[in-house]
């Protein structure tokens, strides 16, 4: 999605449309981690000691790379969103001067301790294929987390473009719920459960069609590697709650800044 | 797989199995790379000036992380081979002492380079959605180009372990051919046209599912977001070449080491 244009970035088929193929890249890379071994080693607060580090090894290696990527101003884009907003470096780029979107206290709407928090206790348990450590696949196992945690994050934080596409659609609307503190009307306004069925059921669609091996769909017994039924639940239980959580988050502070 | 054990990672079956899983990741890794555009920026040297640095964006990129995992010993596993073999830090932690399975001068065999060179020039140009750059992008451009380069010089070097296992199991003629220097003789042992032309139809049929949004199934005009025949040209012209240039330089030098 081109972000330097207001009218592409919120035009809600266009964000329909990124959200779908988001769910693509959410798929592949649960398949992808389904290879792997649990790996508790991975987030074990401190179990390798790394100078100058408290965390996990998985805190660590996603802090290098957000440190690198902030250098080239990933982090300016405004569907970027940082798991250390605290710790990124300064970029050896002029900036970018992205045109204005979002409203300017978006930066500070940032879910990522959640999403990493049920990714690695709810999800790496239920995704990866046996218990306990690999030693020789650390490293691609944090690679291919990282993957997954940032294709979430994305997916989740994009809820401030919907809300901003639907602020702008009805501002009347929004000013009289935000003034009234109504979140649940606000929640109202911002669910579709016919949409949220759709979602799941094309996610069952795609774990089966990602996750299988086309030589092996017409065997007696096809299986994917990731149940589909599980990557549904996942969006079910937490993706989509977080973004709504996100989407009132942000509409909630709306009246702070200018139209 | 698991390296700790010789004879499961030196059996043929095993290998092809891991091999036919890699294919997965590579198709996965080249849908995610089509939704970016070309990007130049990420690949010509000193694009952006990075302080003690000379060479591309996506290099320094990948010796960060290249440099973070190794501290905790990634590239001591017989199946991870290095683009910065020189520049790797030391590990924060013991060593694991993989057991014997490959020759002592196999770390040696190494056409990452190579890799490199046509996956940016051959690669990215075809499978990318979009001619020039988009800002916002690069560094998701860049994690991108990471997974597959990583994906496919796993898929590459794999052709030791093909070729440590051929060679225990007819030493008697690999002796002959290595002493004759025999590069037609190894290569006509090592080549299998059948399972090659295997390959190549699994790939379409794999380009097809995973890179076709099962909605989009039945209708008139499906389309996957890589062309299937663009991945098997890829392995064609360059991944299968590779793994035999690997599998031959090492049998070559097999002699070099004891049995």
């Amino acid at each position: 999605m081109d972000f330097m244009k207001p009218e592409t970035v919120l035009n809600l088929d266009n964000i329909r449309q990124a959200l779908v193929r988001m769910e693509d890249t959410i798929v592949f890379g649960l398949i992808e981690r389904s290879q792997f071994y649990l790996s508790p080693s991975v987030y074990e607060v401190d179990k390798f000691s790394i100078p100058d580090f408290h965390g996990s090894f998985l805190d660590w290696a996603l802090l290098q790379m957000e440190q690198t990527h902030s250098q080239i101003r990933r982090y300016e884009a405004p569907d970027e969103t940082p798991f250390f907003p605290t710790k990124l470096l300064k970029s050896i780029l002029p900036p970018i001067n992205y045109p204005k979107v979002l409203a300017s206290y978006s930066d500070e709407i940032n879910v990522n301790d959640e999403i990493k928090e049920f990714y690695i206790n709810q999800i790496v348990p239920q995704v990866s294929c046996h218990s306990g450590d690999q030693q020789e696949n650390l490293g691609s196992v944090s690679t291919s987390d990282i993957e997954s945690l940032q294709a979430i994050s994305r997916r989740i934080h994009f809820g401030k473009f919907v809300a901003e596409a639907k602020y702008q659609s009805n501002k009347e609307m929004y000013k009289k719920l935000i003034l009234a503190k109504d979140v649940a009307g606000i929640e109202a306004s911002i669910t579709n459960s016919a949409v949220e069925q759709k979602i799941l059921e094309r996610l069952i669609e795609k774990g089966e069609s990602y996750g299988t091996d086309p030589s092996m769909k017409f065997s007696q017994n096809p299986q994917s590697k990731v149940k589909p039924e599980l990557i549904a639940q996942l969006y079910k239980d937490w993706i989509i709650p977080l973004t709504k959580k996100v989407e009132i988050d942000y509409l909630l502070r709306r009246l702070e800044d200018e139209d």
